[in-house]
């Protein structure tokens, strides 16, 4: 798959950029004094600039030992006190580690945890914000803080107790986890999945401190070489020449709405004036609930897709992003979009209800489906990424494949929605020709398919009439 | 008790103001490219400038029809769809007016609603940010909505059906009011309350727009003269040349330890260079939950402190702030804060766990006593404004009178609590010589004395034994 989708491209070697302080979003109507910069639409052409997108903080941050001190790394490692971490902890040592939460150097001590629990945001020593909307935590119990006692420094080690990182000049503060969940997420209901994985049952304390990682995170699944950092993905587009990045965060299969969605984005950048747009195609790689495709499959299904030709590969970087997801809507869609700030993305395309999901007890949506790109286009430190707002697409009767939706002629369109997609390919019938492509669909059918089998029949959801 | 407050000083007519970008607390540890800029000790010299601190936005907005144009006015409102407001609504009205929340012109839209619940702050036109920590907002209910149908424009009214205001260019847009809770108090247990005044019964949308006030708000009960609006109290400011205004929020009758901080207050701000220190003692006029000592007790408790000479009338002013209380904590103590901006104050003074209480349905407080002066120190949009944490006094057993705390002879120190305060009046018990002056004390067993007579000998709560 590597070798298909990463292409060398033949555009001139001079690579442009574009600057930024834009939105593309229509302006809300505000307050007079409190007007912001007038959003630009499509067609304005943005002064031009050389080089990809700064990271935020001026440079990424890499926590990595150096080589040739990792066996000394090791050695004091195992003279520290021990603080055993989850499997999503280790995917946060990762994120950290490779510089997508720069500029932060590891779990947050108070005054971080605060700023991004008050103010979605860090204020810089220069008085600039970088945006940082998730608290990215490390939880202790009471045990674990008394066996670090008056320690500096505390060793993090994986579930097999092999050392992973140190965590320096550490801070153990109060874990307030009622306010933590309402400020993070905007309820406390019961049954939110990152809640109920990584917080309810998690100690009462916080470690944050600067991390120290003694060697790369990789996970043996197969896909580690998908698992591009920052620093590789913004060679990857410095190779390609790319004088613009635009970033699709995705945790679904991709379908030929998406696909149009991102080719027409890529044509509407070459019509203001960029030479060569690429598509960062960027699944979510970390923890998700129960009920989505797991990241395998959902590797596969892309992989057929780029075969199948509707995207195209030379124009698309396909991409891992290690990141959990909060399903914290518009919250977490600002850490969705920082963390692309930082692998050299400067557009991001934003759908309707990001990171949402229903309201854990409640008949409706947990957000409102228009919050998430709103707040994204307000959020301190997100100012030079450019916001694109998604295109309804839907499948077009009359022209037989996915179009974008028009109301003056609804009746023509099928809204396929995920649950109904999930339905057919449980039940392995086919979508409408032209919903996905048929290799694309036929990985979703075998993923369902080996879920029945591996549970004797029995399937994880019921599937709705 | 006007005259006694406002009395021209003689300190010479050029005023003078410090330079502000400069907090008062200890740093916090953070990852190094976090780092603030540096806070300072007392000692540290500012640089000097002219003039008060500028409002947010950097002009006081005033939402008053002008007096020609009144009567056009409430021709107008006769002929608009009307929305009858509450109580706490029209103390918002009040606030709004005079502009204590500049540069808001009015309650907000959907978009600043979003900024103040996601980053408790707006960002101006210019990129800069204020602060804007609590929603300011109308709630209307379905059959509200449905009469104000298509109309741009509805006319605010009191419980009597008199015009307060128009509304104009409105919005209406949902109410979220579970995420409103959650992201303002961080929790949504049942019991707090704001939420059960204003929010649990209200209607499911919001109206935003501009307001246009028909006339100054007025509530007739003998304390208006007190109410002075941010320009009053600038020009109060002005009048007695203060080169230093700090103030003391507070929504409790004042003790000579409160006394004690406000003194040394002005003394630390004398050594560190100013000439005139003025202090605004600056209590909490609208909305309190009913435990609270009410605001015309407070106001004669407060009358007699400055009478008894505790604090010095030719430094201090005593007016009232009209803003509702929402018991918000860390959040609601960036809006008094910032409220005080506008009304000229560069120094603000912090205690343990402002705007704090009790968690509803838990045994502990709601907030980190620490929280509250922590994010005062790091809002964005705060930064101009020097925050002055409490130093904690207590009674000094040895000395007879209220002194500040020394850890090295604890055993020496009585801490008076409220609630103990609260059962020695009550009980009509005198509390230790020196606590509070003799006039104060009376007034608050006499408050606690009206509540006995009034309920036949019952009282509105148990004294603990």
């Amino acid at each position: 798959m590597a070798s298909t989708i990463f292409v060398q491209s033949s555009f001139p070697s001079k690579c442009l950029n574009k600057s930024l302080n834009t939105h593309f979003l229509p302006s809300y109507k505000l307050h007079d004094s409190l007007s912001f910069k007038p959003r630009i639409a499509f067609q304005k052409r943005f002064p031009v600039r050389a080089g990809l997108i700064e990271p935020d903080g001026g440079k990424l941050v890499d926590l990595h030992v150096a080589e040739p001190e990792r066996e000394l790394k090791k050695r004091e490692a195992a003279s520290l006190p021990r603080v055993k971490i989850t499997r999503i902890d280790l995917q946060w040592v990762h994120v950290l580690s490779e510089g997508w939460a720069s500029p932060l150097t590891g779990f947050m001590r108070e005054s971080e945890f605060l700023q991004t629990l008050h103010f979605n945001s860090f204020r810089l020593g220069d008085g600039s914000f970088v945006n940082m909307s998730v608290p990215i935590v490390l939880a202790i119990d009471d045990s674990q803080k008394e066996r670090i006692g008056e320690s500096n420094r505390v060793t993090l080690v994986d579930s097999d107790d092999n050392p992973v990182a140190i965590l320096t000049d550490i801070e153990i503060y109060k874990h307030p986890k009622e306010e933590r969940i309402a400020r993070t997420w905007g309820t406390t209901a019961p049954g939110l999945p990152y809640v109920e994985e990584t917080i309810t049952n998690a100690g009462n304390w916080l470690i944050g401190g600067d991390l120290e990682v003694i060697e790369p995170i990789k996970y043996h699944d197969g896909l580690d070489r998908f698992r591009l950092s920052p620093v590789e993905l913004r060679q990857e587009f410095e190779r390609r020449n790319a004088d613009a990045v635009f970033a699709f965060q995705l945790r679904n299969p991709v379908h030929n709405g998406h696909a149009l969605l991102m080719t027409d984005t890529r044509r509407r950048l070459l019509e203001m004036g960029y030479k060569n747009p690429i598509l960062l195609l960027h699944p979510l790689g970390g923890y998700t609930k129960a009920d989505d495709v797991p990241l395998s499959w959902r590797m596969k299904q892309h992989e057929k897709v780029l075969e199948d030709g509707v995207l195209d590969p030379e124009t698309t970087v396909v991409s891992i992003f290690p990141s959990p997801m909060h399903y914290a809507g518009p919250t977490e869609v600002q850490w969705h979009a920082k963390a692309r700030i930082n692998a050299g993305a400067n557009f991001y395309i934003v759908g309707r209800d990001p990171a949402g999901m229903g309201h854990p007890i409640e008949k409706r949506d947990l957000y409102d489906a228009n919050h998430g790109k709103k707040v994204l286009s307000m959020a301190p430190g997100l100012e030079r990424l450019n916001i694109l707002p998604f295109r309804v697409a839907a499948y077009d009767q009359t022209q037989g494949k996915m179009a974008f939706f028009e109301p003056s002629r609804a009746q023509d369109f099928l809204f396929i929605s995920g649950t109904k997609m999930r339905t057919l390919a449980k039940n392995k019938e086919n979508p409408p020709n032209g919903f996905m492509c048929p290799g694309g669909w036929k990985v979703l059918v075998e993923y369902y398919d080996s879920l029945t089998s591996s549970n004797n029949g029995r399937i994880h959801e019921p599937i709705p009439a």
